[in-house]
């Protein structure tokens, strides 16, 4: 017998062979799935050219003006606008580089590889006259590429093509199911395992599974409250999973956040500094998701999430040192009640920013260390985690 | 015997006993001499102050122009000029405040805890008259006591002063040992078992050790390289270990490369875009240390680093596809030429430099995609890595 080199550092005791096959299967599906609605688009265009038509392809308009926030999801939806394109005079060249950009990504699942946008850009060199000689244009492609295939929920990962940038570190009591490339092997990571370091989410996440036994995930906006709950193993005793989103969250990391909470069934609480860019940006990008990219939200927004601190009641009843409020964060405040849909359907949440605003102040999360260094770990968390139900929304 | 559950996955045969009380001796010895020489430092204050003497304290000059670029040792110095502090009417409150925060380390040290520098701002809103009324105020005194023991080889990370940001990402044949905060349990973390998912280095590394066989260290620029080269282990073929820089490196990152090439004895080789932001800023920091902050490259540059590439000849060599210098590229190139002490030091970068210039244009790593998503892999860094010796030092 080969040598197991590979066993899992604590397998699961009898169900591993079971979880293995299940998870292959469910790659193997999507995959499938997504060559399938490659080719059935592109022989659609095909068939219109031999039936002496102009064939067209129809892309979801990519703009606040077509997104709509469904209470019931729980994120932006985009709407029904589309724009057409023809194949024309003027239009064969993007026509041409919408197809072979389609072609490069079936090659990608069927080769299980992937690319970034500069790497889909620089193999266009190869791609004759329909090379692209700015990246900012293949951009544009692969940006319409991903509306259309969103509509048939198929993320841009999914098609293969994946962001430049990292995700953000995970710590906890979590085991993240990762098969091998090549042999298909699942690698078990336990995320209890790394001392004070932790797991960096990978840059694409559409492969991953998970078990766990834990009670919720914790996402927290800086790396240095991060830290301490890592190396103070906070994990252990309140029996959850630290995500560390380094502010706004990569599309790893939401798509990490959210796949994990689906999975598992697990709730989502939020963990960020008491002011407008925390609270609108951070945390409603983390829940709903963003304005101009509302063909994401379905992918990437964890509606399950919810507001955990630092809250503006939190600034009073925890006493904590403040800032005051400058004009951006005042003008991204306003704007939020008058304009965003989000906040516009949750009166919790109007109050909350109504009082941030009539304060006049902000606070960070690092604020609570004006009561020690570990007050967080100590008291905050366990006072706040007692009463989830009143969480925001 | 209490069951195991913390036994390492793939644990070296018969010296981890010895490993682990060394680590801790180690360890024990660091955080004792950073102590006594707060201490010292302290006492000597307190006995000029019982002389009824002016007590002051001597903070080495923090500016280009106390700098010199060693070729012995490979780093940017500090030079000799101070500027002494000494308590009078009008220093007494950043005196009372350098003294509070030199005891805010001592406790940290002696509580095996750490602070970011927010914390250290927030803790001392409870410091009565001696509390920062802005971070700016803090952030400078911290810097202050972070020059001053440089001198005497201490750095920030041992007085337990983090900062608040991740370090980057590794993959591949090493073993990372971590004692634990609490047990002092070395944890032996596995950085060949992350499936597609990394290490994420923790924001201190003063107290990790390392296990290894790899031959070099690969530090790369893009997180799309970075994932590239995982997903499709590199680290295995090649026998290294990878290290993600996401552009600039952070200090742990540096901290942590350093490390782990001064232990293990093993070569660091860059792997960054070919422009002058990527040799001058990227290359340069991590290999030399940065001007302003000279007093931390005892600690923070990697001297053993040399540039695998990309290389202004390599544009020429595997013709990839570029982008011509802007401006501002071309003002990095010409004043890292002038005004750059390593430049200065070393012809065959001048002359790269020159060629770049001459060229007029810049290419990224990932323009190797022209030639296949994997000639990178396949092509590019076998045939580099046959020629280390000719690589820009």
């Amino acid at each position: 017998m080969a040598a197991r080199k590979k066993s899992p550092a604590k397998a699961p005791a009898a169900k591993p062979a079971k979880v293995d096959s299940e998870i292959k299967r469910r790659n193997a599906a999507l995959d499938g799935m997504t060559v399938e609605l490659i080719k059935k688009t592109a022989s659609g265009v095909h068939q219109e050219i031999h039936a002496h038509k102009k064939p067209d392809l129809a892309f979801p308009v990519r703009s606040l003006k077509n997104v709509s926030y469904s209470q019931k999801t729980g994120y932006f939806e985009m709407g029904r606008y589309k724009k057409v394109r023809t194949l024309t005079v003027n239009t064969v060249k993007s026509f041409a580089q919408t197809l072979r950009m389609m072609g490069l990504s079936k090659e990608l699942v069927e080769g299980n590889d992937f690319a970034t946008k500069r790497d889909a850009y620089y193999q266009s060199k190869n791609w004759e006259e329909a090379r692209f000689d700015e990246q900012s244009e293949s951009d544009t492609v692969m940006d319409d590429i991903e509306a259309l295939f969103s509509v048939q929920g198929v993320s841009r990962e999914q098609l293969r093509f994946i962001p430049d940038e990292h995700g953000g570190a995970v710590a906890g009591r979590l085991m993240v199911l990762d098969p091998d490339r090549e042999t298909g092997v699942i690698e078990r990571i336990d995320c209890t395992r790394f001392g004070s370091g932790a797991y960096s989410i990978p840059s694409t996440v559409e492969h991953l599974s998970f078990e766990t036994d834990a009670k919720f995930v914790l996402a927290i906006e800086t790396g240095g409250i991060f830290q301490r709950l890592q190396s103070h193993k906070f994990w252990q005793t309140a029996n959850c999973i630290l995500v560390s989103m380094a502010g706004v969250p990569t599309r790893a990391t939401r798509r990490f956040i959210r796949k994990l909470s689906d999975e598992c069934r697990i709730p989502v609480y939020a963990f960020v500094d008491c002011d407008p860019y925390g609270i609108s940006n951070i945390y409603r990008t983390l829940k709903v998701g963003s304005g101009n990219a509302a063909h994401l939200s379905q992918f990437f927004c964890v509606p399950q999430a919810s507001y955990l601190g630092v809250t503006p009641q939190d600034i009073v009843d925890y006493r904590l040192p403040t800032h005051p409020l400058v004009d951006v964060d005042i003008k991204r405040a306003r704007d939020a009640l008058k304009n965003d849909p989000f906040f516009k359907a949750h009166k919790p949440w109007q109050k909350a920013m109504d009082q941030l605003l009539r304060m006049g102040v902000r606070a960070e999360q690092q604020a609570l260390a004006k009561w020690g260094l570990n007050y967080v770990i100590e008291e905050y968390l366990p006072r706040k985690l007692e009463q989830t139900a009143t969480f925001l929304p």
